[in-house]
């Protein structure tokens, strides 16, 4: 690995600053040849730098950001009020070219509308799309988009989430031609609105697509296809159940293996190998969703990550750096948009 | 339990006519008063009744029916082009009066078209809505609505949902006032689109509905809420991300247990615990999903229901013969939009 630089905003996340120290203490080791700003306010992170000994840690420095967003604050008023933040500072580091790539847990609409401000946009993509690789059913991951940053999208902004999906997913995943489905109501041709007709329409003439039709959400993860393209709220409504039906699962294991001295004991026993059997399932282990579309890499951590999930953010940062994922999804835009153009021109 | 009269479409469902047979014959042993109507083809019906004993059963009759719908078959061109179909005939039996309610497994787009020609809607209802009462978190049902009938919904219609939700709940549960959510991306009020914004501002001024704010998926059977209203495709998208994150559980639970010869003696042990733990997670459960906001009782069973989840769906149906369900939405619906009247004379 060449020698990478990723700044992080410390102050967004649920639990505080102390989350990203100790994910940066924990990355920095794993990675000895990656370099780490931390930005926040000099009151809070100072004294955790020293209590978690990474004052002197020749990777890892430290910049002052006088103001914090919180997770409650409106992204539109933040945009027009606020400046001066860590999430802007770290943002402005990318645009600036001083740093390879960001990593915030904070306030998701502020961080989608500040990017967009301060990296702007690749050529043809209007929004960025949030999207992450969640594990399958294959011990593999299925790349989801939208998960939340475009409610509501047309049937030229779903293929180009397809688009972006796909380099992702072949970069990171290194698969080759990675399969498209399109999240809908069911399987038939006469299914779901005409945005979503449509789309199917656009996806099944492109080349560059290796679209395979349209897929249920219960079978989001069945390895069906690697990428899954749907808006942003209906991502959400996927992502989210997911979550929260696993949480309902393992409530209902623990019950069921709490409920008497006997089944504690074999709960016990079997403990070590239904761990291994769920691990990859833990929502630790997918955190890291990317605001892809942008013309610089800014991953987002779950507002509610550990140390461990905020350090698989920051490996997600280290992953698009290494398959410079805003230049060569900038690249596969343009032969795409370019094919469309021949195809209309026919 | 006075005497009910069901009609059974046979003819739907994936795995053919003896699912619905073996259904009645359980639910007619299980209710006494009950009595019930199977509807299909002769050729396939009829060996099935002798075969199952139910040929001279004095609370079972049988009528043909000429036609089958597929569930392939596009519901637009069943309603325009199709007649004398099992799904017609039973759908007709409840909007004549000869039978209290129906159930059907069969294709549920064009359930929700014939439903609608057939029995019609109830004043200032449109569309009717599929809603099912979901096992949640502690132990008892959030009704989730629409899951999949009416894809796109303007906020009239997620108002309406609120209402006839609230109806059905509380007659069914026997929960009093219970309470609403709207399914969100976020729990503030700045999150989702206009029409969620606005349905959140009608929910918040009616006296009729138990308003309590947003709802994000991953607490949907947190018990936050006892019925949730969202459009059909968000709806159908978490309540199929449920079933297939439960699925991928289930499976991973059973290769870890199943991964040695110690870990099956050890699963073998807990298995009656986990059973009783999960048991009313299991879809068989829930299954009967309601068309509602019709002038006549309709109940949707699962397309892949076996015989114990096809009772289910006959029990939803008496249950709702016992509250009559259409008559209750009715009313409260009538009192409600007169409450919107003077809202907007005020």
């Amino acid at each position: 690995m060449r020698n990478y630089l990723i700044a992080l905003d410390a102050m967004g996340g649920d639990f505080g600053p102390h989350i990203s120290l100790l994910a940066a203490k924990k990355t920095l080791q794993k990675y000895p040849t990656l370099s780490l700003i931390i930005v926040g306010t000099r009151e809070k992170i100072i004294p955790l730098l020293k209590q978690y000994d990474l004052l002197d840690h020749d990777r890892l420095s430290f910049v002052h950001a006088e103001n914090v967003i919180s997770m409650e604050d409106n992204p539109i008023y933040v945009l027009r009020h606020v400046s001066n933040s860590s999430m802007h500072t770290v943002l402005k580091m990318v645009a600036d070219g001083d740093v390879d790539a960001c990593v915030s847990a904070g306030n998701t609409g502020a961080l989608m509308l500040l990017a967009k401000q301060a990296l702007k946009t690749i050529p043809s993509v209007s929004r960025p799309a949030l999207v992450s690789g969640l594990p399958n059913n294959c011990g593999g991951h299925t790349y989801l988009l939208d998960l939340g940053a475009n409610l509501q999208c047309d049937s030229d902004t779903l293929f180009n989430f397809a688009v972006m999906g796909s380099v992702l997913c072949e970069k990171v995943e290194q698969v080759p031609k990675p399969t498209v489905a399109l999240l809908n109501v069911g399987k038939e041709n006469n299914k779901g609105s005409d945005i979503i007709k449509r789309s199917a329409t656009l996806l099944g003439e492109s080349n560059y697509i290796n679209y395979v039709g349209f897929i249920e959400a219960d079978e989001l993860f069945s390895c069906k296809a690697d990428v899954v393209v749907t808006d942003g709220f209906s991502g959400n409504v996927a992502l989210k159940s997911y979550e929260g039906m696993g949480r309902v699962f393992l409530q209902q294991l623990d019950k069921a293996v709490n409920s008497s001295f006997y089944t504690k004991l074999l709960g016990k026993l079997l403990s070590p190998i239904l761990k291994k059997q769920f691990k990859h399932l833990h929502p630790d282990m997918y955190n890291g969703a990317s605001l892809i579309g942008l013309r610089g890499i800014v991953v987002k951590s779950h507002g509610s990550a550990n140390e461990i999930a905020f350090s698989y953010a920051i490996e997600q940062a280290i992953k698009e750096i290494q398959w410079q994922i805003p230049n060569s999804i900038s690249n596969r835009l343009e032969a795409v948009l370019s094919e469309r153009d021949c195809l209309s021109h026919e």
